[in-house]
């Protein structure tokens, strides 16, 4: 054969790429700058990397188990491959098709956030000082020299950061006794630079969500955000959720400072990502300001997460960490910092603290309630007398994770769905108006909240087979399942469809968000009625429908307009430390005031989790408004 | 030729090693266990590693230029060799006696040093603690828990150190809830382990002179000094004296890396040794303090040096620095400290800082003077009101170098010189008793002086050639020489003599000492009358005749008595700095208070120069009892 010929084709992209031996399909679409999606980290588990071997089926390796078991007979008789499990066994010519729906689409990102207005008060701040120069009549040194001038010119008592006084000779004078001073909280000489560079000073907030890591590049001068990078988290390759990294950590030799290495990795590109932007230099970033949760935090510094995982899920770290870029091994000046927010427990973290003081919920007079929904959903609950935190093992089930036509809500997803109670019609609204490919977060609930309202859905759950329904039927594995999307309409050449399975997914993950917010309540000795606000955090806190989600019982039963949206808190909470370190103060405060409630010592723990398994709740008095609420169109 | 008979046979060792092309004859016998002097770093300059080939010259290099520069026709007719440039050309039997100057003694040590007793506050302290364990009815965090220990058992209001955390958890837990945290300076938790271990705490003192490195392992629970080590300066080689290595720092690239490195590394060998002499781990090794001249300070910090050299030679840095182990390449306990002394000037150090805190002159109410003498001496005067500090030039002539039988306090060196006025006659003593194979700095000072009260020597510095006086005779080079010790004394074949070279050198150095003398007391406005004491550091200070120093006018006037020998009282200074955080707070008030005074830059200067070379100088009236004291027997 040709060996020109021995290629990789993707389709309908038109690109190819040498057919390596050994290489997966996914490794080579990589090659060839074809985007897959693959949330499982090539485990082969998440079933999101489908692909159509076209030709050239003979030269790749068998299917094997994990393909099997997710792709059941479609693998053999449909030519149907996990890109991230089928490998060139011979080197050939090979035509892949990538279905729309394993195609990476271009994810949503939630950036912004309400951020409340606050004075630029950055820990990092460039003074000028112009320099008396050294001569025989004056013959001090030259960090005396340097202090003395800072003291005179700016006010400032301050000591030189160690490794700093190497380049206080040089920086001094370069550019004839001119030079500027960076100071670390007004005490620290952290940078000298030859001349005039007050108007070079950068700082990146950084949120690791144990899905996605989003990262800001804020100019500390005008406190303004100017670019933006996310990824997934390059950690989910060893464990999708943050339990299975845990143990992953225990398991594996090394397994801890592996995962630390890709986090750091992973963030260290995301500001390659952002200095290239905008034509910033590495050494212009001063100060790192990262939040996460307790399992991240402590994964990103390299402290063992192992005792969060087991009772009394006791976190290692509370108190805000400020360490070395080298320490933790970031690419960024030498000298600058690292800093986290404080946690408050072993699942409530550095994440809440920053949703808490973006959400202004601290200073409320009235009840408020600030729910971050996530893979682990924190929860904090109070006013400015009392604050209560918990966090509830959602799962990833509204990441689209274990729901069979579950994606994240990126291009062609489907995220808002409607039914005419009367005449059932089905209404979509898709990611970008692109065709159907899945379904996300927001367009589930809605989706079971309306099949509820219907009346097509009982309230353990159930879909109901009113027979004059067209869009509910039996499913190939037994059950009923609701049809969202017909093929026709998908492109995709199948139905999205939601099943019994799905359903229940949500159910868990909805009753363990109630639980939570039933038992901080309690704690606070108040009901829904008394909760003036709701601060829905989260990218999907923001998408979902208030409406459907009080509906299907997963939000306290309050009036919509209660539901304020504050997007992606974290990440604001972050930013705003990065420009202030009152809000670094303020952060170290709440984490030392809230109250933690660790929920499964919680006596009503079981009880509460099986009354909130229902649609909307076992006890109805708990939502008296059920139904009333309409989806917003 | 028989393979096993291509070996370097070294005389009157015994011992042999491989004979491997392009060695050199110092590394073979390096490689066979054999010890030759070499004080230039194997530049070829020194001239000390002299070796004769007995047999097989043929299988070695020619004689380069340095060695035809410093060995004559002597490499040439006796087959007299530098070791260090001799290289294997072919592999052969080659027979090499090592004369016994060339043999490297065991040099002595002056290990101890005046230390005044104060009360142990070291640093860093070891604290037991009893923690309650984490519980789901307590569910504070690790850091907080351990925090809460520390404030409530041992009154401390503590941060911890950012790389601590990792290693909390583990440590807390593995011993059933007891462990020790090191604290540093009661507010920074540097260390958590398992269990007691508040036995084991130990420090380093480094004194790093520009020719030799010294290493104090010290007991920080007892402040005892358990084991001393010493090796020369590893930075020898690129360059003897500080100027030669500051310019090397200039010239090369990375030239002041390397010499960072290199101490560095001398430093963390010293380190093992100590730790294996006494098996202490290097995670014992909390702490270490250097102290050394401001060049050497720099050099070890990784500061550039170079202003140092050049006027208005203004130091990098005065302040104390601490520093983090991993920031200069210790290798110790991890997150343990690197401290040093201030400096006061460029040429007035750390370690002159250290001789002050030692000798309590800052504490005299009358006039006291403190001197050091080293290649750089470094010259404190003054009392507790006021102290004026200046650095001399004096150049490594009393080391032994650039004098033609000058050699270290090593085995065989002639230390005391006495001569008869009368008879004429010449006795002897040399370290160790051992026969004479050369001079160092106390003997040639006692010679000069005693030439000089025999009346063989004039005030210039010449030689008086008296012709009833056999030991003063011809040199061959021209002018005369005084022949220290007789061929037949010294079992090396040859004469030791001192030349009118030899005598030059010596007046230069102490002139630039006196130099230095005399302008501290002109500026206090005191006599030689008004010095109540002379502190006299350093290890030639210790052992050169303190009536003799003052007779070739080195040391000011005073009666002997004055003279207060305080050995290597920058090693003390360390010591005490080590063992008491008041001495650093002590030294770092003096670097403060006293006053530099740059020699060059005072008008006077070149006069007294001048005055000061006479022996004992040209203005008797500074020496009014010249000639009345007789040196020690």
């Amino acid at each position: 054969m040709d060996l020109a010929e021995q290629h990789v084709h993707f389709q309908p992209f038109g690109r190819k790429t040498e057919a390596k031996k050994g290489k997966t399909l996914l490794q080579l679409a990589n090659d060839a700058g074809v985007s897959i999606e693959s949330i499982c980290g090539s485990a082969g588990k998440c079933g999101k990397c489908k692909v159509v071997v076209r030709s050239g089926a003979f030269a790749l390796s068998a299917p094997n188990e994990s393909e099997l078991k997710i792709l059941g007979d479609s693998a053999r008789v449909s030519n149907v491959r996990l890109a991230c499990q089928a490998t060139i066994r011979t080197p050939s010519r090979i035509v892949i098709e990538v279905p729309e729906e394993s195609r990476r689409g271009h994810h949503r990102l939630l950036a912004a956030g309400v951020e409340p207005k606050r004075v630029l008060k950055p820990a990092m701040k460039k003074v000028l000082l112009k320099i008396p120069p050294a001569t025989l009549k004056d013959l001090r040194a030259d960090d005396d020299r340097l202090l003395d001038a800072l003291g005179k010119q700016a006010s400032a008592r301050a000591s030189i950061h160690p490794g700093v006084h190497a380049h206080i000779p040089g920086a001094m004078r370069e550019k004839g006794w001119v030079a500027t001073v960076t100071l670390y909280r007004g005490r620290e000489v952290i940078k000298v630079e030859p001349g005039d560079t007050t108007n070079d000073s950068f700082g990146v907030a950084a949120d690791i969500g144990t899905t996605k890591v989003v990262a800001y590049l804020i100019d500390l001068r005008s406190g303004e955000t100017v670019a933006t990078e996310s990824m997934p988290n390059p950690q989910i390759p060893f464990g999708e959720d943050l339990m299975s990294r845990i143990s992953y950590t225990v398991r594996e030799k090394d397994g801890a400072q592996k995962l630390q290495a890709v986090i750091v990795e992973g963030l260290n590109s995301l500001i390659s990502r952002l200095c290239e932007q905008k034509g910033v230099e590495h050494e212009s970033i001063l100060e790192v300001i990262v939040v996460g949760n307790t399992a991240m935090h402590h994964l990103f510094f390299g402290i063992p997460a192992q005792h969060v995982a087991a009772a009394p899920y006791a976190p290692a770290v509370r108190t805000s960490l400020t360490t070395s870029p080298e320490h933790v091994g970031m690419r960024m000046y030498r000298f600058g910092k690292v800093s986290s927010l404080p946690n408050i427990a072993g699942f409530v973290g550095a994440d809440a603290v920053a949703d808490l003081v973006s959400s202004g919920l601290y200073n409320d007079k009235k009840i408020g309630m600030m729910i971050d929904i996530g893979t682990n959903t924190e929860i904090i609950a109070g006013n400015e007398k009392r604050l209560l935190s918990c966090s509830c093992a959602s799962g990833p089930a509204f990441e689209g994770a274990h729901i069979r036509f579950g994606m994240r809500a990126a291009t062609g997803a489907i995220e808002r769905v409607w039914i005419d109670p009367v005449t059932k019609d089905v209404r979509l609204r898709t990611v970008d108006d692109a065709p159907p490919r899945g379904i996300c977060g927001s367009g589930i609930v809605d989706a079971i909240s309306e099949l509820s309202r219907a009346g097509l859905l009982d309230a353990s759950g159930r879909l109901v087979d009113t027979r004059d329904m067209k869009d509910v039927r039996k499913a190939k594995a037994g059950g009923l399942e609701f049809v969202v999307a017909r093929s026709k309409d998908t492109g995709m050449g199948e139905d999205i469809t939601i099943g019994q399975h799905d359903i229940q997914e949500i159910q868990l993950a909805k009753a363990a968000i109630f639980t939570g917010v039933s038992i901080l309540m309690a704690k606070l000795n108040v009901g829904c009625s008394n909760i003036a606000r709701v601060y829905a955090a989260g990218a999907f806190g923001t998408y979902v429908d208030a409406a459907s989600a009080i509906n299907i019982g997963m939000y306290p039963d309050v009036p919509v307009e209660r539901i304020r949206f504050i997007g992606n808190a974290a990440g604001s909470g972050a930013r705003m430390a990065l420009k202030s370190t009152d809000a670094r103060d303020l952060a170290e405060s709440l984490s030392r005031k809230v109250e933690y409630v660790e929920l499964a010592a919680e006596p009503g723990f079981q009880n509460e989790f099986a009354q909130a398994m229902f649609l909307p709740h076992r006890d109805l008095s708990r939502f008296p408004n059920h139904g009333k609420a309409k989806p917003r169109q």
